[in-house]
């Protein structure tokens, strides 16, 4: 099973959260999620977890993809909202890749195209072996 | 109904994901939730967006328990795992009360008080009039 | 005299620093600076507050063409050096106008094209009246 | 010459601004400087880069106290004016100095302490010898 699948049958809130895997590939990952009723908050929109979680589960795969990293820092504007029963498409595009970090924008978009949410996200890589013993932090996603 | 209340029970995503209301009073909000499994990632830790979801279940109440607003950014960091089966607790304070933003200091902590995510998020104030008529934004949460 | 060269003109530090108003318009604008001796930090590279100064000068412009507006966020990566003597540049692009807020994409870039900063920053609009008088927080720049 | 001193006195931009060392040491750091009319912005308050420079000179004394490290992330609310003529103070707090990450709280306050500037940064250690050679990123100032 190649990194990709490992990465996202293993994840419990992606499988928990009926997400579906548009593409993925080294340095970018597009992934969709539907707002079930579950997902509204308080005013009947699509809550900002929801927006959040299409948004990370993309920011996961794209930099997962080719080595192993831990998510550091979000920073997300929410411009919009999501209206329930649409199917809403997060994105995650790397671009920067360093030795010692990885930098991703994040959007997540409505049905019909229009912008929900647009921030910037920062990653870490690490090798497995030191994950696994030292647990230096968490991985991405 | 107060206001807490009606966001609370009325916001479905917190109440799917089993989230306890320790405290909520104007600028302030704390919120527990369980790590159960279907909140795990591929490497059997708490997910990202459990944390991100209990930081923000807070920040919705500690803005809204005074005035309805919206949440428009959120900036944070990721620093250690929620393990499986522990408690987090995810907190609001509110240390910028404006007139055109609210800005508050965002917390989750484990079950031992270890700190797990740090980070700060803007609201802005909405009357309930706008926000119904013309949905500017989106609700905070 | 236009909006745009008021606030240009006035900005003290704008002009201190010496840069060069490149593009400016409703929505976008570009700027750019020499990385002078003056804007070295202690390891000889452009300091981190030059390419702050270039995203936000930039940020300023493009958000104050058409309306008052004052600055409350900024998320950025600094993720190359800029080289002492070169001509770095500042851009921001609005892409998000809402009525309560304009969401912004700065990016700043070396000679050779290469990207040093990625970011984004929030505005909030307000009335030049009001701001006289009740001073809510301050104009982007 | 200590790493404090190394930093402070080889900065150009920290020795031009005419900035003060209030208190540094590992994990903590506190400095200030004057709003004179070359940091105004065209609304003659204080210029946004000088607040976010209060804040990242204290935040490059923070973490290079102990060890070599580049500034990587910044997240800030500016949420009131500098005044003409007043000192402000910048301060970083470390509270989170992982092997792969640091984190610190930034704040700027007026001179009556009233709070300007809130914010979280993101460093990364380096070794000095990998730093010179392969200039991975750059250092925190």
């Amino acid at each position: 099973m190649g990194r990709i699948e490992e990465i996202w049958n293993g994840d419990r809130l992606i499988q928990d959260f009926g997400m579906k895997l548009l593409e993925a590939r080294e340095g970018y990952a597009r992934v969709s999620v539907k707002v079930e009723d579950r997902f509204l908050n308080a005013h009947s929109i699509g809550h900002g977890v929801l927006l959040f979680a299409a948004a990370d589960a993309a920011f996961a795969l794209s930099v997962n993809a080719a080595v192993d990293a831990v998510g550091v820092q979000w920073s997300l504007n929410i411009i919009r909202a999501a209206k329930p029963g649409e199917e809403i498409v997060g994105e995650s595009r790397v671009f920067h890749r360093g030795r010692q970090s990885m930098v991703c924008e994040l959007t997540v978009t409505g049905e019909d195209g229009r912008l929900l949410l647009r921030g910037q996200s920062t990653a870490m890589p690490v090798s497995r072996a030191v994950y696994a013993e030292k647990s230096p932090g968490r991985k991405a996603t």
